[in-house]
């Protein structure tokens, strides 16, 4: 394709369709290095104006970042993930056709601050099961999970292999201890030291923070969750139906 | 309050859950500088390594920052949104009990790029309306927001003053376009300096972005938003039911 200087639609929007075609047919793919505005002027005879309003609009949409001193690369294309029911995460990727793992970081107990007091519906204080690891998609980091369960089933769960088996299914299949819902929490933060070296990014990255508390029976808290996931890597997808406040 | 060095309870997690209740009960107000760490170890008579793990804690909460060269403070409480059904900004606030305004930046006709005219059904090039406004609750900017409307329904909706008028209350009850329902797209990212600067932030600060489009009847798109959330500011809630893949 070339850009058609004579067409209803600006230049800068052609060129940045022209580019977004071919981030996404592989002839520019994840990771490399954009051409330079001088290479884009002479290759689509455009002017550099052009050249920059077509590269910002990528860069608004996360299809091409700036690396400082180095230029602009092409990003990795986010996970698109529905958020529409209670499911793990190697459900998740499963069901994106992506493989799974786990990087078991650690385990300890601990005795449980406000929050997780809270959420377990437990004394302050009380002993809890805190458990850490780095779930991979294709074997690329994604989320950096922290997992707090009650003390007697997280003593029965840290027996297992948790690189292996799922919280959930474990929970589930050996535990008597079936999910029936959750309750969702959803931030946008920057991601501090601990968070960037799990994630491989840098500090002050954008991070999608999910925290979840699941039930089971008798509205039984039993697994609260901390998910930090990279957000260069992920996007949520939903479908809510209109709602009128106050209406009848 | 104070300290008891003979309880189970950790000591950081005594003194984080002290402060968090200072903070909680208004003798900690938001924007206020936390007293230092000398203060601190002088007032609750404990280490320094106690008081940095606490408040370590308070930061990860996001009940505390540090702005760099000033110190420690105590951020604003997120407001906490639910996230369970299509509603509009001035009905998300009044749910809340908080005032909700607009400041309208500006609305142009633009040329539908590759992702508007994919939202909206229209090809490539098609002229849509845009409008951007900065949205506040009970006076703080909260949210940046990009509207994309059809041509012939945007034309009509900017006759009106958007400061004033909610866009959903004008399709539903001026322009005969009811809103069934809509898609949601949610990321967590970084704000470039236009984000930064309509949302009074820094650039780089955590931003919760929504992709929004409304749907009508017969399934017509004629909304589509990215509402751009300060990250600091917001949480969102939903409730989910356990979807087990590929179960019975």
């Amino acid at each position: 394709m070339t850009i058609e200087h004579s067409s209803a639609v600006p230049l800068y929007a052609q060129l940045e369709s022209e580019i977004t075609t071919r981030i996404q047919n592989g002839d520019f793919p994840p990771n490399s290095r954009l051409p330079s505005e001088d290479e884009l002027v002479e290759e689509y005879s455009v002017s550099r104006t052009t050249v920059r309003n077509a590269v910002q609009n990528l860069l608004k949409k996360g299809l091409v970042e700036i690396r400082r001193g180095k230029g602009t690369f092409v990003t990795s294309p986010r996970i698109v993930q529905e958020l529409t029911g209670l499911t793990g995460f190697v459900e998740d990727m499963a069901a994106l056709g992506r493989k799974a793992s786990a990087k078991w970081l650690d385990h300890e107990l601990l005795a449980a601050d406000e929050t997780v007091a809270e959420q377990l519906a437990c004394p302050i204080g009380t002993e809890v099961m805190c458990i850490r690891r780095i779930r991979l998609s294709d074997g690329v980091p994604l989320s950096f999970d922290i997992t707090y369960l009650p003390y007697e089933l997280g003593r029965q769960i840290v027996s297992h292999d948790l690189e292996v088996e799922p919280i959930f299914t474990l929970l589930e299949t050996r535990y008597d201890t079936p999910l029936i819902e959750a309750e969702y929490r959803l931030q946008a933060i920057s991601a501090d030291q601990a968070i960037a070296d799990a994630l491989s990014v840098s500090a002050g990255s954008p991070v999608f923070l999910i925290e979840r508390t699941s039930y089971s029976r008798d509205h039984q808290p039993v697994d609260f969750e901390r998910l930090y996931y990279r957000g260069d890597h992920i996007r949520f997808t939903t479908r809510l139906a209109r709602r009128v406040p106050g209406a009848a």
